[in-house]
């Protein structure tokens, strides 16, 4: 596919949020569209990015703000994807290129098996994000170098293969590098690699939280022993979060399952003192850790770089 | 007390690692010593600290090491210091001070017990570190903003509460805030911001290592979705954090405790499509990263400030 296929006229950006405003940057500074349409359900989120001159102008409902859209970005909360998917089966034109860019693909899927053929959804989820919210935390530049999974519906024609292939170079062409798979295994994937994690920040915040023997004051105080780093995480859109966690909840609990039973283990070594498999479950990160730099999904630098005023910030060990 | 008084003739560091060299290189920049011997199990070490003008020399064992030394720092593993202040009983000089700078006090104190009036030792953990490890680890300004927190001995004679207003004053020096508290106290705060979530760093890690269903390329891939925060702490030095578990079993249980039931609780919401739950438990992140940014121990920026090449990075949602 050539490049000058990969501009649209008009995009509709549903629910725009970090992923959508950082979306609606980078097509905007790409030159890939030639207006951006805003719509949302909260009229201040759309009079600040409007402001912020992330959209053109914004629409006062689904229907005239996707009128005429031949590139629709659904980037609401998944829960609202059915609902989202259901109207534009009603008010999309024919031909419209559909994506989403939720963290659950098994449920988004069965969602759109109703779609008609006119429609050309196409299920993405951009593996980037920040810990905040709104038009305001966008940024351009949020999807280069991380990975974008796409889980193509169950759609034989060539139309849809076209379509599947212009979402690719879409996200490439803002950085992203781009990964086809089905969304069941998406969904197992991203429970491991993001939902678990979250779940698990959530956790900890919360049990931090309802201690009697140690203050606020005192988490706060040495967050720094380690704390700190989940509370990024734990910052992030509880809304989304909800949704993500309804959504997959068999590959969540499976993953969670695995989660505890290592937990278990490292308690039992714990209260036996058993430092030698201590040690060896201690050992693995560091390997893990050195892959995810070398993948360019992560800094080397010590403590992701804050707080080191002197040194150079590279060396890693 | 006056700056005069803060200064040592012969500085001995027990354990050249990331903090024991942090702290030579800080006391040094701050002309708070006019000489640092380096001790280490590992020559290696002590010829990589000596390279990196960390120490002025290396010591080829502890008694030579420590020999007129009148401030000594162990900041060798948690499990190496009762041996360490067996060592020392017999042969540091009278009127030494002697700080360690571990993550445990209450075993710390426990070995201290036999400790003659004659040396003053004054059990010190700087909340601090990097999950780097090594004399190439370290620099001088690792303390600066952070908490230490001091564990007196159950000691009343004067020269020895002197003892304890000097190392306030040292760790005042190289940038930290002092913190005074009983060992015990100690043992279950830090169980809470640093032990706890360092073991479930490294559980969440091993639990992904052992999955069949995702491979280590995909957990590589994706871990932008959350999985990579938790690597950082889990790339930790797994001698210094096995020694922590065998040493604070009772505090890291009880706080495993607690973040088990709230694990379950969520798990439950999960199972039961409880969004209303999961929301509440998720608000709370938000407020709690807020009052760690605003006590500055931890960055405001985005994604702790990493990959983000645009934007001003100062927005906080």
């Amino acid at each position: 596919m050539t490049d000058q296929t990969l501009h649209f006229n008009r995009t509709a950006v549903i629910g725009v949020g970090l992923i959508g405003s950082s979306l609606a940057l980078a097509l905007r500074e790409r030159g890939l569209t030639d207006e951006i349409v805003g719509i949302d359900q909260d009229s201040a989120v759309l009079d600040r990015a409007r402001a912020l001159n992330i959209i053109d102008s914004a629409a006062p409902s689904l229907e005239a703000g996707v009128k005429g859209a031949d590139l629709i970005i659904v980037a609401a909360p998944v829960g609202a994807t059915g609902a989202i998917l259901a109207e534009l089966e009603t008010h999309a034109r024919d031909g419209a290129v559909i994506i989403d860019v939720g963290s659950i693909k098994g449920d988004v899927a069965a969602a759109a098996a109703t779609l008609p053929e006119r429609l050309f959804f196409v299920p993405s989820h951009p593996v980037a994000g920040t810990e905040q919210s709104g038009p305001e935390a966008g940024f351009a530049s949020l999807f280069e170098g991380r990975w974008c999974i796409l889980t193509p519906l169950d759609r034989g024609d060539d139309a849809y293969r076209d379509a599947v292939d212009r979402v690719a170079a879409l996200w490439r062409a803002v950085g992203a590098q781009v990964e086809v798979m089905d969304a069941e295994h998406h969904d197992i994937a991203l429970a491991i690699t993001s939902h678990l994690p979250h779940l698990i920040a959530f956790t900890l915040v919360g049990a931090a939280d309802d201690l009697e023997s140690v203050t606020e004051a005192e988490i706060v105080k040495y967050s720094a022993g380690g704390f700190r780093d989940f509370t990024r995480i734990a910052a992030s859109n509880p809304v989304m979060w909800r949704d993500v966690f309804l959504h997959n909840r068999e590959a969540v609990i499976e993953a969670l399952g695995r989660f505890t039973e290592e937990l278990i283990a490292l308690q039992r070594a714990i209260r036996w003192g058993d430092g030698d498999a201590l040690h060896a479950a201690f050992e693995r990160g560091r390997a893990l850790r050195q892959a995810i730099v070398e993948a360019g999904q992560e800094t080397a630098a010590p403590n992701f770089g804050r707080d080191r005023e002197d040194g150079d910030g590279s060396k890693e060990d």
